[in-house]
C-alpha cells in the first residue's frame, strides 16, 4: 500500500489486548446512561433513586411513608443531597452491596410492581458523586430490631465494581420530620435510612427539576408526606457567600392507606422467549413435563398443560430437564397456541381511576376531569397494565394550560413520574398518533394536540421496558403501544363528549344572546304596529323570553 | 391499617433477597437497550455489529476490508445471518470470549477511534439468538499463522456472563467471497472470520433495513469491498416453502488507501473529572506528581506539568500516589484554568471532506454539494471531531428528496451509520436548531428544514457517547452540540451563497423570458413606426436580444 507505515497488528497481539470490563467502568464512561449527563439532571436523578427506593422500601414493609429531601449547596456547581425515610431500614451487612456495587438488589429476579428494577439506580448517584467530587456516600439506618443505627460511608472500587467501606460506626440516629403543625415537636419514627451524596450539580426550578418531581410524585402517591428544603449560597452584604435555607415545603397525605400489597408471580406463557422456556425447563424441580408447566407459569392449569403437551406431541409425564432442543420448539408453539387465562392481576398495584381524578383535582383546577384504567395485558410474558387521566380547563381559566399550546404531559412508570426524554417514550407516541381531531382538540399532523389540557399517563408493569437504564422513557413494545392507544382513545371519548356539549351550548348561548338583544326592539315594534298597552308589550316581552328559554333547552 | 393483611417484610426479610444481577441476565431482560426490541430492527443490529468489528479489525491490521452479509430466511420469522470477512482472525483461546460475554473486549480501555468500543455487540447478538430460537453463534476464523481454521460453536451462560463451548473442532476452511468479475473465480484469502446467528427476525426493505445500513456504510468506508445477498421463503407451483436465493449485490471500492491508522492517547487533562484524577494519581508509575502530569494526560508539557503544580500550591515533587484529597480538588482547579495545547489529532481518522463529497456523489446526483471538517475538540477529556455534508438536488430532480419535504439526514458515528432513534440524537437536534431560513431553506418552528436536501452528519471520537448500549444516537454533551451547530452553520453559508445565485438567476431568467417573447412584437412595432425593411427589423431584433443578453449577464 502507498500510504505511511501501519502498526502491523495481527490476531496474536490483538489478543493479548483483550480482557473484561467491569460493569461499574462501563457505566462510569457511560454515565449519560444512567440520568448523569448534566449537574441539573444529576441532581434529579439523585433525588429521584433515592426517592423511589425509600417508596418501595415502605410498602414492602407496610408503613405509610414519610419522606424528606434536602439540597445543600457547597459552592457555585456543588451540592449535597440528603434523602430521609421512615423504611424499614437496611441490615448492616447490605449497606456496602446496595449503595456501591451496581447491579445488586432484590427487585430484579422477581416478577412483581416495585419502582426500582435494576440494582443500579442508587450505587449509581454514588458513584457520580465519587466521580465528580471524590467524596464518599454517607448512609444512616436503623432497622426495628437493631438497638443503634449504623453510619456507613462507601465508595465503589470501580474496577471490581464492589464496595469499599471507609468509615463504619454505631450511632444513636432516628430519622426526624418537620413538625405535622407550626409551633409542633419534630416527628421521630423508631426506623429509617438516610442517605447523604455530595455532587456536581446545579438547583434549577422547571418543568425537569427536582421540584417538578416531587410534585408529581406527590401526585402519584397520595399516602407518601414529602418534605423539601433546599440551601443555596447568598452573596451578605460584605459580598462573602453565606448559605441560605429556605422554608420546608411538604406534601401532606390525601390517603392513609397504602397501596394494595402486590404479590410476586411466575411468568405468564403467553410471550415468554424460545430461550427462557429452555433455561426454565433445564431449572425446574418437577419431575413431570406437565407438573413443569403447571409450576413455572402462572395461569397453566393441570387441564391447559395437558392440552400443551398433546398438542407438541410430547409426553406430559416427560422429564423436563431432558425435552430435546427439537421438542422445545414443539411445546413453545403449542403453547401460544393454547388459550390461556390472562394474567394475575395482583401482582400489579394501579393507581385507579379515582385517585388519578383525586390527583388531577388537587393540582390542576379544570372544568373537566376522566380517568380510564384498562383491564391488564402481557408483553413478553410480563403483565402490564395502562392508566390515562385527562383534565380540560375552559381557556384562560389556568394559567399554567395554554389554549393554543401542546397539551401538558405527565408521564409515570410504576407510580414513578418520568420527566425527561418525553420524544423517546411509547405513551409520547400513542399520544401523537391519536387522531385527536375526531376528540375535538386541535392537532398539527404527527404531534401532541393542542389546547388548555392535562394529559396523566401511567404504565404500571412487572416490569417496565425503559429505552435507558436512567429509567426516562418506555420503550416501544406494540402491546403496550396498544394499550395505550386504547386508553387515551376511551378517555378521548369522554372527552369528546364534555366538548361537544360545550361547543353546542356555546353555540345556543351565541344565538340566544343575540336574540335575546332583540327581544325589546320587537316587543316595541309589536306595540306599534299591534298599538298594545305598555303592560301587553311587557307581556309580549316575557312570552318571547320564556318561548327563548324553552326553545334553547331543548336545543 | 383498615386493609387487607399484609405479607410483614422487615429489614431482615428484604435483605435475604438483596443478591447479585449478572450483566447477561440484566441485558437479556432489557434487550431492547441493545437493539433488540422487534425481529426487524434485531436483523440491522446483529449485522451492523458483526460488519463494525470486521472492519475495525481489517484497518488495525492494515488489510483492505472485504465483507459479505448473507441473509437465509428458515422460516416466516428466522432467518440465519452470516458474516464473512477477510480480517485477522481471532486467536481460537480469544474465540469463546469474544463472542458470549458482554462486556469484553479491547477496545473500551483504549482511547482511539474504533466502531466498537463497549465489547457488548456481537456477544448480544448471539444471546438474541440463543434466547428467540435456543441455538448457538457458529464462529470460523483463520489467522495468517495458523494451519488451519478453528470452527467454534458458543452460547452465553447468561447467570455467570461466561461462554459455554459447545463445539470445537479443526477444520480446512477459508473465507471465500463472489467473483471480481462475471466469469471469474470466486475470491479466497488466506485469513478471516465467519460468524453465523440464527434468530427470530424480519427482513423488510426500507429506510431502516439491513439494505440502508450496508448502503450508507459503503458511503462512509470507501475502501471496503461489500457483499450482499438474501435467500428467502417464496411458495413454489405446488403452494410449499422453498428457498430463493438473489444474486450478490456488491459495493465496489472507491478508493484503494485504508484511512490513516489511529493512535490511542492519554487522555486529555481539560475535562477529565476529579475521580479519574484520584484514580489516575493512585495507579501511576510516576514518581513525582510533576511526571505524573507529564505521564498520563496528552499535552501536559513539563513546562505545563510545573505551572499546574504552581497555580495548586503543591510540590511538584510530591508523591503523586500519597496527594491529599483536598489537594487534588486544588489540583483538578488549577488543571482547568492552565491554557494547554488541543488533544492531539492522530487519534482520529475523519472521513474528510474530499471523501464525504465524493460519497455523496456517488450515492445522490445533486446540483450543489458542500463538506465541512471541523477542528478536533475535547468532551470530558475525549477529543472529538465533526463533519457535515450536504447536498441540493434542483427540485424534481432527484426523485429520493421531495422538495417541501423534510431533508435527508444520514448519521454517521466513527463512519458507522445510525439508523434508529434520529429523534433522539444530539446530531439531529442540531441540525433542527440551526435557523435554516437564514440560509434559504423552508423550516417549521423547531423541526427538520424542508427541501431537496441530504445532509451527512458525522461525530469522530475516541469515545463517542451513545444515548444506549444500541449506539443509535449520540448524547446531548454542550460541546458536541455546540461543535455540530459551527459545521451545519458552516455548511448552511455555502449552500446559502449556492442558493440566493440560483435564486438571481431564477428571477432573471423569468424576466429575460418575458421580455424575449415581446421582443418580436416589438420589433414588428418599430418596423411600422418607422418603415423599416424586413432586414433592418432583424437587425433591430438582433440588437435587443443581445442588449437583454448584456443586462442578464450584469445582473
Amino acid at each position: 500500500m502507498a500510504e505511511k507505515k501501519r502498526t502491523a497488528e495481527t490476531a496474536e497481539s490483538m489478543a493479548k489486548r483483550q480482557r473484561e470490563i467491569s460493569v461499574s467502568e462501563f457505566f462510569l464512561k457511560n454515565r449519560h446512561l444512567l440520568g448523569f449527563d448534566s449537574p441539573r439532571k444529576a441532581i434529579m436523578t439523585a433525588v429521584k433513586e433515592a426517592v423511589d427506593n425509600s417508596l418501595d422500601a415502605c410498602e414492602e414493609a407496610g408503613i405509610l411513608p414519610e419522606i424528606s429531601v434536602e439540597l445543600q449547596q457547597q459552592a457555585e456547581n456543588r451540592f449535597v443531597v440528603i434523602i430521609t425515610d421512615n423504611g424499614p431500614g437496611i441490615v448492616r451487612a447490605q449497606i456496602p452491596k446496595v449503595f456501591a456495587k451496581l447491579l445488586y438488589g432484590s427487585k430484579f429476579h422477581r416478577l412483581r410492581m416495585s419502582r426500582g428494577q435494576q440494582g443500579i439506580g442508587i450505587s449509581a448517584a454514588g458513584m457520580y458523586g465519587q466521580l465528580t467530587t471524590g467524596t464518599a456516600t454517607i448512609i444512616l439506618s436503623r432497622t426495628r430490631s437493631a438497638g443503634n443505627a449504623h453510619r456507613l460511608s462507601v465508595q465503589i472500587d470501580t474496577r471490581a465494581n464492589k464496595p469499599a467501606v471507609l468509615g463504619d460506626e454505631e450511632v444513636d440516629w432516628r430519622p426526624t420530620f418537620p413538625p405535622e403543625a407550626p409551633g409542633q415537636e419534630p416527628v421521630t419514627h423508631a426506623h429509617g435510612t438516610q442517605v447523604t451524596i455530595e455532587m456536581t450539580a446545579q438547583y434549577v426550578r422547571g418543568r425537569l427539576s427536582v421540584d417538578e418531581y416531587l410534585k408529581q410524585c406527590a401526585v402519584a402517591n397520595p399516602h407518601l408526606r414529602l418534605h423539601f428544603r433546599v440551601t443555596t449560597l447568598k452573596k451578605d452584604k460584605s459580598g462573602a457567600l453565606a448559605p441560605e435555607t429556605g422554608d420546608w415545603q411538604t406534601y401532606l397525605r390525601a390517603v392513609r392507606t397504602l397501596p394494595p400489597v402486590t404479590k410476586a408471580i411466575q411468568p405468564h406463557p403467553h410471550g415468554v422467549e424460545l430461550g427462557v422456556l429452555l433455561q426454565m425447563l433445564k431449572d425446574t424441580a418437577a419431575r413431570t413435563l406437565k407438573g413443569a408447566l403447571e409450576q413455572e407459569f402462572s395461569r397453566v392449569s393441570a387441564r391447559a398443560a395437558q392440552e400443551i403437551c398433546e398438542r407438541a406431541g410430547l409426553n406430559p409425564k416427560a422429564n423436563p430437564t431432558r425435552v430435546a432442543h427439537h421438542e422445545i420448539e414443539a411445546l413453545f408453539k403449542a403453547i401460544q397456541e393454547t388459550k390461556l387465562m390472562r394474567p394475575p392481576t395482583d401482582c400489579l398495584a394501579p393507581i385507579g381511576e379515582e385517585q388519578i381524578l383525586a390527583g388531577l383535582k388537587k393540582e390542576f383546577p379544570a372544568d373537566f376531569y376522566a380517568a380510564v384504567t384498562r383491564a391488564p395485558e402481557v408483553y413478553r410474558g410480563n403483565p402490564f397494565q395502562v392508566e390515562v387521566g385527562v383534565a380540560y380547563a375552559k381557556p384562560g381559566t389556568n394559567a399554567e394550560l395554554g389554549a393554543e399550546e401542546p397539551v401538558r404531559v405527565m408521564r409515570f412508570a410504576n407510580r414513578a413520574p418520568l420527566l425527561y426524554m418525553g420524544g423517546a417514550c411509547a405513551m409520547t407516541e400513542a399520544l401523537e398518533n391519536v387522531n385527536w381531531k375526531a376528540y375535538g382538540l386541535l392537532q398539527p399532523k404527527g404531534s401532541l394536540p393542542l389546547g388548555p389540557v392535562v394529559f396523566f399517563l401511567h404504565i404500571a408493569s412487572v416490569w417496565v421496558p425503559f429505552t435507558s437504564e436512567s429509567k426516562e422513557a418506555v420503550a416501544h413494545y406494540p402491546e403496550i403501544l396498544r394499550e395505550m392507544t386504547f386508553a387515551l382513545q376511551e378517555a378521548g371519548r369522554q372527552l369528546a363528549v364534555y366538548l361537544s356539549r360545550r361547543r353546542r351550548q356555546a353555540e345556543a348561548d351565541r344565538k340566544r344572546g343575540y336574540i335575546e338583544k332583540y327581544i325589546p326592539h320587537l316587543a316595541l315594534g309589536l306595540q306599534e304596529i299591534l298599538t298594545l298597552s305598555d303592560k301587553q308589550k311587557t307581556k309580549v316581552e316575557d312570552d318571547l323570553t320564556r318561548m327563548l328559554e324553552r326553545t334553547h333547552l331543548e336545543t
